[in-house]
């Protein structure tokens, strides 16, 4: 049943540079990867600190899960998002640390506190 | 002399993110970048390998200069390219060089041969 609302994801092989570059060159969309890269849970799609309408933030999403970012699936009524990290890291090795890193505002020494 | 010539560049404190991103989403920039990273010498305008018109190239080569990621200068009548990797892997430290990584159509095991 649940299957139904899920969207779908591309496969690994089908993840491009182009695709992944595409989505991290707005900054609305690295702020919801790297939120979700700070979160210590996935988080629903409600719960972002964004400044865009829902709307927006929805086209956001459905843009970073079809380039292969984020992974989403449902809990309820929510809709939950993921990151695929290490996925990411195995087709593009260091892409996605070195965006994170380069986002944040400031460069933390130490990180979890 | 030779100065009134050279474009304006950014300083490495005004390299942001964002203008580096849109620089690096596009595939002749990437190929650019590509290229200039596996040349053991700077490179001329016109000795780029590029699927597109000399005005076109022109006008990716200032986006890639505005955005920082390469400098210019003359030598004699050619406009002579290099790629600004140092400072930039201070401000984004493994960025480039994993974008580069990405970007090759093959990972080779060894480079230089």
């Amino acid at each position: 049943m649940d299957a139904d609302r899920i969207p779908p994801h591309p496969d690994l092989d089908a993840i491009t540079l182009q695709r992944v570059l595409e989505a991290l060159v707005d900054p609305v969309r690295r702020s919801i990867v790297t939120q979700l890269c700070d979160s210590p849970a996935d988080l629903k799609c409600g719960s972002f600190d964004l400044p865009v309408s829902n709307s927006t933030a929805t086209h956001h999403f459905r843009i970073l899960r079809e380039a292969g970012l984020i992974r989403q699936y449902y809990v309820g009524t929510s809709r939950m998002n993921t990151l695929r990290r290490d996925e990411l890291d195995r087709a593009f090795p260091g892409l996605f640390d070195a965006v994170i890193t380069a986002n944040r505002p400031t460069r933390m020494a130490g990180n979890g506190r």
